[in-house]
C-alpha cells in the first residue's frame, strides 16, 4: 500500500471532494518542451524512445519538474499493441507512423493473436514500474492505450491521418471481418491496461483518436461497443485504491450520453463541446475531463486565463471535473504558457470546490 | 419567368410537398468521373477548368447526364473571393489550393477589399448564366460560396489541411483583426451569391468547411455570425421564385440549434448525426440536407441501399428533406455506386411522402 503526496486527480475522477481543479496535459511530455527533444535525440528515434524504459521514464518526468501538474502519464506509442501483434511498426521521415504489414486478407486477418503484456509488451510494463518508483507517489502514474477502433484504423489503413477508405470499405462490405479484428484488439487493449495496473498504473485512459469519423450508428457498432467490452474486464481496485478509468473519444461530442452509459469512470471532452452542457447531459454519472483548445495558449497569459475561467465557470461547483486540453499539446507552444495554463487552472478553480464535501 | 420541369428539391427546401426525398451528391463533379477528368486534361489545371464558363458548364452537367440528380451545382472553387482579393490562388502538385500572399500583418488585412462580382468574379456569373441556359430549366442550380471564417482558414494560413496554427493565434490573440477579416468576406460573399442569384442561381449554399475545428463559443462569435450576417443580406426572391438557402457546417451537429435559429431555410449536415435526432431538435424551423457517409459508395449497391434506408426512416415521413453525402463524394468512388444511390434515394422514398399536403 502506497499513499499519494497528491491524489487531487484520482480524487476528481471519482467525484470525492478536492480543494481545487486538477490538471495535465495530453501529450504533456513532448515536443514542446527542449528537454525531451534533447533525451529523443540521444535516444536516437521515437521508438527507441518509448522502448527504452530508463528513456521512458526521464520523458515521462520531464514536465513535472517544469509545473505542478496532477498526474504523470506513461511516456509511450499508442501502436505498440499492433506493433506486439507483428504488423511491423515504424516512423518514416516526416509521415507518422506507418506499418509494414497492413491488415488487408482474410487470412492475416483470422491470424491475428492476443500479445502476452508480460513478454512481447514488457519493455511498457517496466517502464511503469520504473516510472513509479522515480514518482515516489508524488502524483499519480496514468496508463493508457488506443482504443480497439482506433488500433484498427492504423492496422487497416497501415497509416494514419487518412481519409479511412480501407477500413470503412471493410466496415460497411465485410463487418465481420472488421468485429473480428475489434474483438481481438479489445482482448488485447484489456490484458494491456490491466497488466499497466499490476504494474503500477493508479489510472487508465482510453483514446479513441478515431471514433468522431464513424457515423452515429457505426460509432456504436464499432468503436464505442468495444470499449465498453474492456470498461467491463478492466481491473476497478489494485494494491487497495480504486484505479479510475477515463474514456475519451475525439469529435464524441455528440454521443457523451452512450458514452458516459458504458460503466466508465470518467468522459475526456474536445475543445468543440459547451463542458457545461456535457455536466447537464451526463448528469452525475461520470467525471469530466477537458476541454481547452491547445490552440489557445499560442495567445497570451492574459488570454489563456480568461479561457481557462470560462471553462471552470462551464463547470460549476463541485467535484468531478479533471482540467485538461481538449487533444494533445502542440510542438509550437511556448512552455511558459503550458507553465500559465497550470497556474490558472489550480489559482482560479478553488473558489468552486468551497463546499466539496 | 421560368419554371423547373423538375423542382423537388427547391420544395423540399421550403418544406412543401413532394412526391419522393430529392438528391445531390457535393462534388458530383467530379474526379469519380472519366468525362470530368478527360475536361480536366483539356483545360490544363483545375483553375483553369473553374475560370472557363464554357469548361464550368459543361463538368457542371456531367453527372446530370449519368444519374437523374434534382440539381445541379455551379462548378467552380471555394477560393475565388480571396483569389480576387489578389491573395493569387495557385495549386501546387499534390497539396491542394494555396495563396502566394497569406494574410499575416495588420496593413495588409486592413487593405483588404471587398471585390465586385460583376467585375473581378465576371466569370464565375457567366458561368452561372451559361450554365442555366444548358439546363434548360431540367433540374435547379445552386450556386454557393465558402463561408467568411473558411475562407479565412485559407487567406490567414495561406492553405488548408492546417493545425490552424495561424489564424486560431490571431482569433485569440488578436480578436479584432480577424473579425475584420470575417467582416470583409461577409460583405464580400453576400455580395457574391446575390449576384450568383441575379446571374440564375435558383438556391445557393454556404460550406462552412472549417467551422467545426472551432470551440463552441469561437464557433459561435467567429463562423455563424457572419454565416447569420450573409443570410440577412441575401435575396430571398429572384424572378418570382423564392431563393431557398442551405447553411452546412462540417462537424457542427453540436450546434445545430444555434445554426437552424440564424434564419437560413435548409440546414446540411454531416453523418456523424442522427439525422431523426436533428430533426427533432431543429423541429420546424429548417429543412435537413444530408448525411449518408461518403464511404458507403466503397461497399456494394445493396449495403448502400440498406444504409439509405436508414436515413429515410430516420427523417420520417413528410418534406423537408433533401438527401445527400454529409461531405464531398471521394475520387475513388465507383460511378456505378453513385448511380445505385440515387436510385435507391429515389425508389425507397416514396413511401414517405404519400401523406404530403
Amino acid at each position: 500500500m502506497t499513499t499519494l503526496k497528491n491524489d487531487t486527480f484520482l480524487r476528481a475522477l471519482l467525484k470525492q471532494s478536492v480543494e481545487y481543479t486538477p490538471i495535465w496535459l495530453m501529450r504533456q511530455a513532448g515536443r514542446y518542451l527542449a528537454e525531451y527533444n534533447a533525451t529523443r535525440a540521444r535516444a536516437g528515434d521515437f521508438l527507441s524512445l518509448c522502448k527504452n524504459p530508463g528513456f521512458a521514464t526521464e520523458v515521462t518526468l520531464q514536465p513535472l519538474a517544469r509545473f505542478p501538474l496532477d498526474a504523470a502519464i506513461l511516456f509511450s506509442d499508442i501502436l505498440t499493441i499492433p506493433d506486439a501483434m507483428g504488423l511491423g511498426l515504424y516512423f518514416a521521415q516526416g509521415e507518422g507512423p506507418m506499418f509494414k504489414h497492413p491488415l488487408r486478407d482474410e487470412k492475416a486477418i483470422r491470424a491475428l493473436t492476443i500479445p502476452d503484456p508480460g513478454l512481447e509488451l514488457r519493455y511498457v510494463m517496466d517502464a511503469v514500474s520504473e516510472i513509479r518508483k522515480a514518482l515516489d507517489n508524488r502524483v499519480p502514474l496514468i496508463g493508457f492505450s488506443g482504443s480497439p477502433f482506433t488500433l484498427a484504423c492504423y492496422m487497416v489503413e497501415g497509416r494514419g491521418g487518412t481519409e479511412f477508405r480501407e477500413i470503412k470499405t471493410m466496415l460497411y462490405q465485410r463487418p465481420e471481418l472488421l468485429h473480428h479484428i475489434l474483438d481481438i484488439n479489445a482482448q488485447a487493449v484489456t490484458a494491456y491496461l490491466n497488466a499497466q495496473i499490476r504494474s503500477g498504473a493508479q489510472a487508465v485512459m482510453i483514446f479513441d483518436t478515431w471514433g468522431g469519423a464513424l457515423s452515429h450508428s457505426a460509432y456504436r457498432e464499432f468503436s464505442l461497443r468495444y470499449i465498453e467490452q474492456i470498461v467491463a474486464g478492466l481491473i476497478r481496485e489494485h494494491d487497495g485504491f480504486r484505479v479510475p478509468n477515463i474514456v475519451f473519444t475525439k469529435g464524441g461530442g455528440l454521443w457523451l450520453e452512450a458514452i458516459a452509459a458504458i460503466g466508465c469512470d470518467a468522459v475526456g471532452l474536445d475543445w468543440t463541446i459547451d463542458i457545461g452542457d456535457a455536466r447537464r447531459r451526463v448528469g452525475d454519472k461520470v467525471a469530466l475531463q477537458g476541454n481547452l483548445d491547445p490552440s489557445v495558449l499560442f495567445s497570451s497569459p492574459q488570454v489563456i486565463t480568461a479561457e481557462v475561467e470560462k471553462i471552470l465557470t462551464g463547470y460549476g461547483t463541485g467535484s468531478g471535473h479533471v482540467f485538461n486540453l481538449g487533444h494533445g499539446i502542440s510542438q509550437y507552444t511556448p512552455p511558459e504558457h503550458a507553465a500559465a495554463l497550470v497556474d490558472a487552472v489550480h489559482t482560479l478553480s478553488r473558489k468552486f470546490h468551497l463546499n466539496d464535501t
